[in-house]
């Protein structure tokens, strides 16, 4: 990918043009493969990631190395994997009984356990799951790529929805807005604004005659605002959606109005949550597994081999060794000391940092340097579809200010007879709220905030629940870290120290996204591979 | 559902009291129920329709009727089925040799037939499939209540993806651009005017202080614009999307910038695609079943009973009778003649129009009356999956300027090895230019055009292709009609002449939707019904 800023679209030929002129043949050629005009051309963006082979180790002399991997998450299953398609001898130790991390999905019969003891037995019924972790992929994440190489089917994650709801009570907003009306209300608003201050002139210095044309026309049909006549006015539209759907014959249908004044939808600050879905991250498309999240970290421990991971081993102690390394755990009460060659640590550092290790005061410092976030989810299992059925969401989230912060609706299952919504997904403040409750607790305050929005018949029908709060999640303790400068501290620990390596999504720009550990899984394999080549 | 309008969101207790004031607690508590306040509220938005069923006829000496249906479209389908509840004796006469009509999906095996006599036999393999006419569902459309209750299976159909391209060659764009980016541009340069304007107090007659304050809060995060000190500048954003991934260690991520000027971005008419997402009918989520839509006819047949439906009857003549109706047919070559009670006819109106009757001038006249449009698509079997793998879009749709008018990304089998993109779906005169040619040319012809967005790769690995131009089907001929007016033809036609009904989604607010063949069904067989209840 060239260095120069590629204007992708609107103008390729000038800027290929330009290309051609400072950068000779091959610069064009290569933007052009970035366009995807040339023959092979892959468009896509991609960090480029050769996985180790066992090929690579002809002619060298040198054999694959013994690596200690800590932590059966998604960092860990993947650099082992990835290892393992060199021949590298990888051996995992995970606290838990169960590979995964923060990558779990509760389904009927599970034990969650939290710290200090609390336990929820989970009742979910069949083909219901709570993913308590990520629970979301974006297109051009790694994760998708992952799901192909393994062979995970995917189906769409709806992370937007314009038939799920908006509601901001410390707005004022006393009854919730559909996705569709806010964007409706909000944009017609806009459009009518702007369009005024066009034709008044007011954006002459900024604007040509052509422009000002050009703009009025979008504004037009983006707001489905009135004509220069009418004064651009916004007055409502069917895109607000209706009270009675159009029909057959005389049911032209009755299209829900008139808007709010302007003053109010601005008031409401529905508009707050439209970027959201502009994100990088989070703009639709998105994908799950079908069937749960949990089918990726299945299907790695089932491709690198299952005999590889030793779980119920929690380590105690990490020591570098002039040549490898050893590692303290205890498994079944019983102390155990494995050495490799390197060590790939892959917990949470708040979970590092409590551990012994002969890596120096920097490293240590480093480790306690990023803020485990909190976070969580509670499950609300349904023995019917209401909101498919009585109020036509079908998947998405419904955004509001309550302390709940989200709602989301089942992304599969459709017109089932059971569904799982997820009553709350919140940060910070609001997570440790309700992580401080009992589980009987969460739910009746989900309840009555969500109530607040599908009203009382949201507490009833209720089948199964369970919650979970990552900060007291043990093992983890956190839903992810916040870096407060991505510093000294993060370039210490994104390099090996002696002969361990460090890897997470806590070591990557893509922080909290199951993208970041295998992109972090990758690098460390890449510089781990090329060490061990180099001899 | 009250008349009065209904202020959905933002303030529902101020609106709850003026209902109460004025309407009594009934009123309120039919308004608290459409807002999903009350008990058993339902807040979804159907026409209401209660199906025949046997225990109407108790108690008043009346038996269900014999009704001929002609057509195994949607309509006829749907109508049969829920006369049949009743117990009416119906049969089905259907001019083709499946059911569905226009929900017609192809398969390898399939053998398609035009007007003319071009056939083609098509060689999809297996789970490959076109939905050759209608290929999405709005969810809060009828058809998602037959599906639930016939039990067919519904994903995710995607008409919106951040991924996909818009590209106006007429407009001057030489290159395709990502939904994502088009969309970072435009609210990013309209935000940056409106905030200006605001500031300025260009807008000061319309907007408080307390407006124009919480406008460029809104505006600030809508188009990620710089602050006051600024100007209030798009300069571009993250949202545009990457050249490179944000990866791990110091891989940052390369954003993609930066942006064309507001006058190219103007210029490039990318903001006209945008409107599209908000109708009501369009918005995202759509749906559709999972295999193919003509699970939806194939899943009426089924609970209808299959021995209902006699196919290949072509009929030639329709005859109201004093007390039925006699429809004459033609099946394997040989006239026939059957009686009923009713009839109804669900045949397109311009095939109706061609039908010998007894029903007079007028009813002629408006047979003659509505328009149809011409439509098609193109399948187009890869061998790869390259827009998933090389490009990073998993499903969507790419608008266009071109003669294609767009290309479909399927929405189903991601991260399989084979996949089928619809290389056009077009209406109006391009849909005509395509249907002229033969389907090698159609092919070449798409090709050519889609290469234009997605390089010479898009004419390599097509390992099977399928085309259908709706108006070269017999029995058809139209992908749907338009009314020049809904006057006193489509009045006239939404009543009953003598004992024959007509039905379909020509005579519904949502014509080229299923879920008008279903409105218009659930009609007809309501004033049937009745009809036949009051004897």
């Amino acid at each position: 990918m060239p260095k120069t800023a590629e204007p992708q679209g609107y103008s390729r030929r000038g800027f290929l043009t330009r290309v051609g002129a400072t950068g000779g043949a091959g610069a064009m050629f290569a933007t052009m493969g970035a366009l995807g005009l040339a023959p092979s051309a892959e468009a896509h963006t991609k960090v480029p990631f050769q996985p180790p082979q066992q090929s690579d180790f002809r002619l060298r002399g040198r054999g694959a190395a013994k690596v200690l991997v800590l932590g059966a998450g998604v960092a860990g299953l993947a650099a082992a994997y990835e290892l393992g398609k060199a021949g590298y001898d990888c051996t995992i130790l995970e606290a838990q009984d169960r590979v995964g991390g923060r990558n779990r999905t509760l389904r009927g019969g599970d034990r969650l356990e939290e710290i200090g003891g609390a336990t929820q037995r989970i009742g979910f019924s069949k083909d219901v799951y709570l993913n308590a972790g990520p629970a979301r992929i974006a297109q051009w994440m790694t994760t998708m790529d992952y799901c192909r190489e393994l062979g995970v089917p995917l189906e769409v994650f709806t992370n937007s929805n314009a038939s799920a709801y908006i509601y901001n009570e410390s707005a004022g907003m006393t009854a919730p807005v559909r996705w569709r009306t806010a964007k409706a209300d909000v944009f017609g608003y806009i459009s009518e604004l702007l369009a005024k201050a066009t034709d008044q002139g007011a954006l002459d210095q900024r604007l040509t005659s052509t422009d000002k044309e050009r703009l009025l026309s979008f504004l037009s049909g983006f707001g489905a605002i009135g004509n220069k006549a009418a004064g651009y006015a916004y007055t409502g539209t069917e895109r607000r959606g209706y009270t009675v759907d159009p029909g057959a014959g005389d049911q032209v249908g009755t299209v829900l109005g008139p808007p709010p004044s302007l003053s109010e939808v601005f008031a409401s600050g529905v508009g707050r949550s439209f970027s959201f879905e502009f994100g990088y991250s989070q703009a639709m498309l998105m994908f799950q597994p079908v069937g749960g999240m949990d089918a990726i970290p299945r299907a790695l421990a089932d491709a690198l081999g299952k005999h590889k991971i030793r779980t119920g081993a929690k380590v105690t102690k990490i020591t570098n060794l002039a040549s490898g390394v050893k590692v303290e755990y205890v498994q079944h009460g019983r102390t155990r000391v494995v050495e490799a060659d390197y060590c790939i640590a892959t917990l949470p550092p708040q979970i590092l940092a409590k551990i012994p290790h002969n890596l120096g005061a920097s490293v240590q410092a480093a480790l306690a340097t990023p803020v485990p976030a909190s976070t969580g989810k509670i499950g609300l299992e349904y023995g019917s579809r209401w909101w498919e059925t009585d109020e036509d969401i079908y998947g998405g989230i419904t955004n509001t200010d309550l302390d709940l912060s989200t709602i989301w609706y089942p992304s599969h299952g459709y017109g089932t007879r059971r569904g799982l919504v997820v009553g709350y997904y919140n940060f910070g403040a609001a997570a440790n709220a309700y992580a401080a409750l009992t589980h009987p607790e969460r739910l009746a305050r989900a309840l009555d905030q969500g109530a607040k929005i599908h009203g009382p018949r949201y507490k009833t029908g209720i089948t199964a629940s369970a919650s979970i709060s990552w900060s007291r999640q043990e093992h983890i303790e956190g839903g992810w870290i916040g870096w407060p400068s991505r510093g000294a501290e993060y370039k210490l620990l994104n390099q090996p120290q002696g002969n361990v390596y460090y890897s997470g999504d806590w070591l990557s720009y893509e922080i909290a996204w199951q993208h970041g550990s295998f992109e972090s899984a990758r690098k460390v394999v890449t510089e781990l591979h090329q060490r061990v080549l180099k001899g």
